[in-house]
């Protein structure tokens, strides 16, 4: 069998990759799914071991994060892990491959880094897209514990990066008054613009009167002491990749109701974010 | 025991009621709870039995709807069912009494007429009020159910009354394109202005690439043979109330994910429903 | 000649007819403009004497109002004035009539009343497109009247008709900080469902820290009292029509910067406001 | 007469240094201002020449951009030129001065390096701020210029940097269709996520039915071949720093209306551009 420079082969992953290849065989190309054994595709999506997989395609993609235990490919639909070993690496070689954090394989197995993985999670368009999605399913979230609406909620936002900047607006287009903390002046006149409110970020210690906390930066801002000053009952959702931003033991104890809201795309809009490491791989492709 | 005129009886209802006691002992009055033995209150509400209740209260709020089961009061929380009966109607003689669609009552009981429940179900601020907290439910109920995200997807909603008008710019806010089935030209002309387009309600029936449909109407729009023309995997969210305006079982055959959101309100922000029970009745009070 | 069906004659009007006389010949429709000397038509349009213009169009279409001075037809591009007479009456007879307040004409002319003149500017679509385009009209104004920015303004709208509902959610999507005085308590709950701040009418005169001020509401509720709680300096734009809801006198002595802002569809937009003419004739004509 | 460490030197500027004298001194400090002779102040801004206002001042400002004309500053109120020569550099020695783009006037007189000016202009917070009010400057003048209406219209916004992503929203919320062009995948990225609709650059020439153009890029984009795709009448409004991004004698010869809208915080919102430069100043007084 010869490859065929119009398939693709996607190896592993979770409802992302689902999505991600059910689309590709959408657009006309031949999809072959390695790793999805407890997963049902439509007709135009084929099966395949990874033998197989990886001769009759060009193209691979691997998953975001290429691993999640350090051992094996991230893989949820598989009967067997997918070993990230050097019997792994050959039949990748001399395929275009694509991988979320492949570093992360690359120090398992170091015979890896001869295949030239390019990752697709680095890109800045990729990060932006899911920071829309996060955006969204952050709402989703506070829709979901808050008992009361978002319209005529008082909503402060640590942070005014990807997230944030995605998220200040539309808590104000739904109805909500949005105080963002910031720590540089050029920030403070973004946020402003947005029609929100600058907080310099040492007066996250002064608490006030919330009815959310979002936070999107990745340090931990909400220790014990900056909680302590919100009242019990404050719902804080943590945007912010893992370990998170929050002193969770501590949100605990002092009744501030912390929920850990990661890897959020994949959770609230798989099919999206499928979408989004599709087009970002056809960027890289067509550069 | 003088009743006391700024007290207030609770007696049925729902998480909605919930709320609504602590809100009102909140603002400083005595409040006694009635049929609520399951619950948990702070300590500033009171549970009671009925005559207690009674006899404490000068005004007294009844759920809404006053019953679900055209027997008794609706009462979640109560370990024994609360007869709508000549007894409860003696009970609240001489008292100011306020409950949501208290004529469902004087049907079971017609003693009940004597009692002059006022309704505050039936006030237009109420109403709109509530079609805000159903925007924002079927909002998180859109999120929820559909693998997408809002922002980039096309949504149609039937009817632009009080819950569509406040769906339609919620949507647009969050980047979807929306468009808006109207019968009269005014509707029309508030759908444009919105920013939205209009499609002649006649026209549902062509059909369309929709990501969502939400429909508002009380009437059976979505029949067979109107459902027939959208794709399968449309999700569409049914905010009318019961019985609804889709044929659900037509809706399943032709593979339509179809969801009666029905009561959105006390299922998605109790909090926020409570509080507009009680603006509602503090302002037939003042009037 | 035959009256053709499919001819319309605009006669007499303002920059508003000059647009719709265009668009209704962009349709594919014969047009005939009588009243339009001193004006500049493309080839589709036709200028014609009055009783051409009878003689060849069945729909005639007549300006908004239909008179300014009480004795012509409104027709500000015409070089002798058209007496609203018998004789005009005369040749109206047998035609489809469509007006602006039609009834000031039949006030001059009795003779009028027999031509059966619809009045196109009594329709609540009519009403709703208009509003929208006044109320952008109306930031056009704030904007260019006010030496600072709408992001980050205070604004008070007083009334939540027609144009301050508009108005209100247009102006807090440019970052706006929006209070809304209402009399009833179903208009604050729809301003509160717009993310905006309701101030019970009573309010009006207890001032306040804003940069704009609107009016939307007929009565003077702008008098030498209120006005006078309000700082030096403070811009007013008055959008309630003529004569007004504002003591203009008073705001000179009181240093209030006060703007009549009336008929701003046909200076700010007379396309968009021919548009509405036009679409609003075209559904009459359906009907 | 010992320096004043909490008075301020405003020398030379337009309108918005009015506004700056005047909110500076509102903060309860001494202003001097010089170069005003044909403006008026209130009482707490003393007007003064140049040696007076240096002797008195240990902070001095400067106008944005510092000269116009290559010779003398920027002073529109000055009754007689202020030349950029060396007993200026003199009188501003042991000052701390702040200046938009100064090395405009060390470029004519090379002893002003000695000064040690610092540039307002070239800071982040005060280009995002500036942008703000440009974008909201940029309504101002597509409502002024088209006879239709914002909204409802279709908009082509030509890049996605500060000002074109202060822009989209704007327009968007005000009921607009907006498209914008992107050079790179992560604007496209970011233009969806804001609800528009992202275009390749070089789609820019393939033309299309906007009402509006908006052009944000410094380079010649708008060229006789891009212009001659799109329809007579097209408004463009180029929003680019001079020389600006368009053809102008073609697009005259087209039939494009191109408007140069430069500068426009100056021209729009003076009190705001002032407050801009104010906040920008006390921020760097604070670093």
């Amino acid at each position: 069998m010869l490859i065929n420079r119009n398939s693709f082969g996607i190896i592993g992953g979770d409802r992302r990759q689902l999505a991600l290849a059910e689309s590709i065989a959408g657009d006309g190309f031949l999809v072959y799914a390695c790793g999805f054994e407890k997963a049902e595709f439509g007709e135009a999506v084929q099966k395949a071991d990874l033998k197989k997989t990886a001769a009759a395609c060009a193209t691979i993609l691997l998953p975001l994060p290429i691993t999640a235990d350090g051992v094996s490919l991230k893989a949820e639909y598989a009967e067997h892990p997918i070993l990230l070993n050097e019997s792994f690496a050959e039949l990748l070689q001399n395929h275009r491959v694509y991988a979320g954090m492949p570093e992360r394989a690359v120090r398992v197995c170091p015979a890896l880094a001869q295949v030239g993985m390019q990752d697709y999670s680095a890109r800045e368009d990729f990060a932006l897209r899911n920071a829309a999605v996060t955006a969204e399913g952050a709402i989703e979230c506070a829709m979901r514990e808050f008992p009361g609406t978002i319209c005529g909620s008082r909503c402060l936002i640590a942070g005014f990066g990807r997230i944030g900047s995605q998220l200040a607006p539309r808590l104000r287009a739904l109805g909500a008054a949005v105080s963002v903390t910031v720590r540089r002046a050029e920030s403070a006149a973004a946020v402003e613009a947005a029609g929100c409110r600058a907080v310099p970020l040492v007066k996250l210690g002064d608490g006030g009167e919330y009815d959310f906390l979002f936070n999107t930066v990745p340090d931990v801002l909400f220790t014990q002491k900056v909680l302590s000053v919100y009242p019990r009952g404050t719902l804080l959702i943590d945007l912010s990749s893992a370990p998170g931003g929050v002193d969770m033991e501590a949100a605990k104890k002092l009744g501030i109701r912390a929920i850990h809201a990661f890897s959020l795309p994949a959770k609230v809009a798989p099919r999206t974010a499928g979408e989004i490491i599709k087009q970002t791989v056809y960027h890289m492709m067509r550069e």
